[in-house]
C-alpha cells in the first residue's frame, strides 16, 4: 500500500496536479491529541476509518494493527480485514441483504459487529444467526439528538424488545451506540460540551434500561469528532468513535474544534489562467478535486470551496476558492477583504485546505505525504473506495 | 471494459447497494436526439466524455471509435487514447507542467488539442513546440458569458496577439472554443436560446477577428448541453461540445432541457431504517453515493439530493432524498407535499435520480446497465477517474 519514494523523486513542485497532499506531522499531532484525551477519560478510541480509507493512516491511528476500528461500508471492512484488522464496527444500520458479506468476514476471523435500530432489523440478524449457527454481534443504535437513525433512549420498551430479539433470538446483543451528528451544528464550544453530555447520557441511559431488564450491554459506544474533542466526562461509556479528527478540516476549524493550522489535508493545484479585470485566478482544482461539499456555508465564516495556501501550507493573502467547475476553480479575495491582490503567475502551485476532509479525500485515490514545510514527497499512500 | 453478464446473473434485486444504474435505452434516446439536432444544424458533435468516463459509453456517443471527443483531464485523454480514440480536445486551460503528457500522447498517435487563453500560455505552448520540433495544436478560449476562463471576443488585439504567438511561434493555431456555462442559470428556454446565440456569436466573432488578421482559424467550437439542445442557428460554428446530455439529470430537467423520464442514471439503494414519527425513511445512499451536488437548490423546484423512484425507475409518491450523511440518506415527502406517506419496509430497494450526472457518476467505479423496466443487469461498464 506504500510506495516509498527515493529522496528527491517527487516534490510538490513536480507532482501532477490536482492531487491530495497529507502533512504527516500535523496528522500525527492530531492523533496524539485525541489519544491523550481518551486515555485521560479512561475510554477506548475506536477510530472511524471512513475518513482516511487508507491502511497506512489506519495503522497510525488504531491502538494496534488489529484494531479496534469503525467503518461505514462493508468495502472498508473487507479492505481493513484483509490488512489484518480484527475488531471492526460497521456503524451504519445493517440490511439483511448485507449479511452474506458480514458472515464471510466473520468466518475469516474478523470480529465484525453490526448495528440495528428496529425490531425487524434485530429479528433479521437473529434469524440469520440461527440459520448459520453463529451469533452475529450487534449494537443497538440510540438516537441522542434527532439527527439520524436510532431508538430514543426514553423508548424503553421498544429498546428492550430489540435487545431481547437479539439476545434471545440467537444473535449477540453486544451493547449500544450513538452518534451526536448535531454537534456539527453547535453554536459554540459550550454547545459542543452540552452535546457531548447529551450523547453520553443517551447511551448510558439506554445501556441501563437494557441491563435493568436483565439484558447484557457490555459496549457503550459514543462519538463524533466535536464531542470527542470536548467531552469532559465519559462515565459509563466504554468507547469513543471519531474520524475526521485525524485530518481535521475547515468545518472543524469553524467550530473551534481545531485550529486552521491543524488541518493536515490539502489539494495541490496549479494556476492555469486569470481574469485580471475581475481579480480571478483560475486553477486546475475544481469540484472534482475538492468535492461539492460547502459545509462552511452555514458557519460564521464561509470558506467557499477552501482556503488558499502557499506550497508550505500557509494561508495566502486572504484568498479563497470562490467557485468551482468540474476541473477548474476560481480563486478570489474573500468577499469584503481589504487585502491587496496577490500576483500568482501562470504555473504557480498552491495548496487548498478543504471544507470537509471525508468528502475531499473521497475524490482521490492516494495521499502524497509530506512533512511540514518541506516540498519533498516522502511516501504515497493509496486510498480505496466503493461499497 | 465490459463484463458481460450471463442472463439472470445479477438483477436490481441482488446487486450490492448503493451502486450506479444506467438505463441504456434512455441513454440511447438521449444520444440519438442530440445527434439528429447536430446533423440538422450541420455541425460535428464532439461529445464531452468527462460525464461518462467510460469507454463503452464513449463508443456509443462518438461518431466513430476514433472520435472526435472532448475531455477535461489528461487521465481521460490517456484512457480514451489507449482505447483507440484519435481526435481529442483537452478543454481545460493547459499549464506548462502538463505538456510532457500532452506530447507523449501526441507521439503515440493521438491528435490531442490543448486550450490557451493568455499570451503567456500561448508562448509556453509555442516554446515547447519549437523545443520538440512538433507543432502542438491549440484553440484559444473565448469568454462568451463571464462564466469562467477566456478572452472576450471584443478584445481583438489580445486575441490576435495570442493567435500570433501560437501561429508564428511554432505551435498550431487551430481555432477558437467557448463554453456557455451561464446557460445552466438561464431563467427559461428563451434564455437558453439567447445564450446559444450569444455563444455562437462570441466564437464566430473571435474567429473572424483572427482571420481578418491573416491568422488561421479552421475550428470554431462551442457548447454546453443546454445551448446544444436549443441552438437554432449555428452558422459559422464547426463543432459542438456537450456532455451531460448523454445521461441528463435533475438540473437539466429543472431547466426544461429534458424531461425527468429522460434521466438515464440513478443510484440503487436499500431501505435500512425508519424514524416513523418524523416520516423519515433511511437508506444506504448518502452523499458518498449521490455526491454533495445540490444543483437544483437554486432552481424553481428543489430536488434536494434526488428524486426517489421505484425499481422500474418511476417516481414514487413525491418522495425526495432530503438529507444525506456519508453513507446514509434520509427520504421524506417533498416539503409541502400533500401526498400520503409511502410504506417502504426495511430492505425495500429504490432508485434515486441525481441532481448532477457528472458529480454522481464520479462517486462510482462502474455502471450497472439495465434496459427500461427490466431488473436484469445486462452489462457492467467500468468508469475511471483521477487526473
Amino acid at each position: 500500500m506504500t510506495t516509498p519514494k527515493a529522496p528527491g523523486a517527487a516534490t510538490l513542485d513536480t507532482l501532477d496536479t490536482p492531487c491530495l497532499v497529507l502533512d504527516e506531522p500535523r496528522m500525527a499531532a492530531n492523533i496524539d491529541r485525541l489519544k491523550a484525551r481518551m486515555a485521560r477519560l479512561g475510554v477506548t478510541l475506536r477510530p472511524h476509518l471512513k475518513t482516511p480509507k487508507s491502511i497506512e493512516v489506519a495503522l497510525r491511528v488504531m491502538a494496534s494493527p488489529q484494531g479496534p476500528a469503525t467503518v461505514s461500508t462493508l468495502q472498508e471492512a473487507e479492505q481493513f480485514a484483509q490488512a489484518g484488522v480484527r475488531d471492526i464496527l460497521y456503524a451504519v444500520g445493517i440490511s439483511a441483504s448485507k449479511l452474506d458479506r458480514v458472515l464471510a468476514l466473520r468466518a475469516r476471523g474478523t470480529d465484525l459487529t453490526v448495528v440495528v435500530d428496529s425490531l425487524a432489523g434485530a429479528q433479521a440478524v437473529a434469524e440469520r444467526s440461527r440459520a448459520e449457527g453463529t451469533a452475529i454481534p450487534a449494537l443497538i443504535e440510540i438516537d441522542c439528538d434527532g439527527h439520524r437513525a436510532g431508538v430514543r433512549p426514553d423508548q424503553t420498551e421498544p429498546l428492550r424488545a430489540i435487545g431481547r430479539a437479539l439476545h434471545e433470538g440467537g444473535a449477540e446483543l453486544r451493547g449500544v451506540m450513538t452518534h451526536a451528528g448535531e454537534s456539527y451544528n453547535a453554536a459554540d464550544v459550550d454547545g459542543i460540551r452540552a452535546m457531548a453530555e447529551q450523547e453520553r447520557r443517551a447511551a448510558v441511559d439506554a445501556a441501563e434500561a437494557l441491563r435493568a431488564a436483565g439484558l447484557p450491554c457490555p459496549v457503550v459506544s459514543v462519538g463524533s469528532t466535536p464531542t470527542a474533542m470536548y467531552a469532559e466526562n465519559l462515565d459509563g461509556v466504554t468507547e469513543v468513535r471519531a474520524g475526521v479528527f485525524v485530518f481535521f478540516d475547515l468545518v472543524m476549524a469553524g467550530l473551534n474544534v481545531c485550529a486552521q493550522q491543524d488541518v493536515a489535508l490539502s489539494v495541490l493545484t496549479t494556476v492555469i489562467g486569470h481574469q485580471a479585470e475581475k481579480g480571478w485566478i483560475l486553477v486546475d482544482a475544481g469540484w472534482m478535486a475538492m468535492s461539492r461539499d460547502r459545509g462552511t456555508a452555514r458557519q460564521a465564516v464561509d470558506q467557499y470551496y477552501g482556503v488558499v495556501c502557499d506550497l508550505a501550507g500557509q494561508p495566502l493573502g486572504d484568498l479563497v476558492l470562490k467557485e468551482t467547475n468540474q476541473e477548474q476553480g476560481i480563486i478570489t479575495l474573500r468577499p469584503g477583504s481589504k487585502a491587496a491582490p496577490t500576483d500568482l503567475p501562470l504555473g504557480t502551485r498552491l495548496r487548498i485546505l478543504p471544507n470537509h476532509a471525508c468528502a475531499t479525500g473521497a475524490q482521490h485515490d492516494a495521499y502524497q505525504v509530506v512533512r511540514g514545510d518541506s516540498p519533498e514527497v516522502v511516501a504515497t499512500w493509496t486510498r480505496f473506495r466503493g461499497w
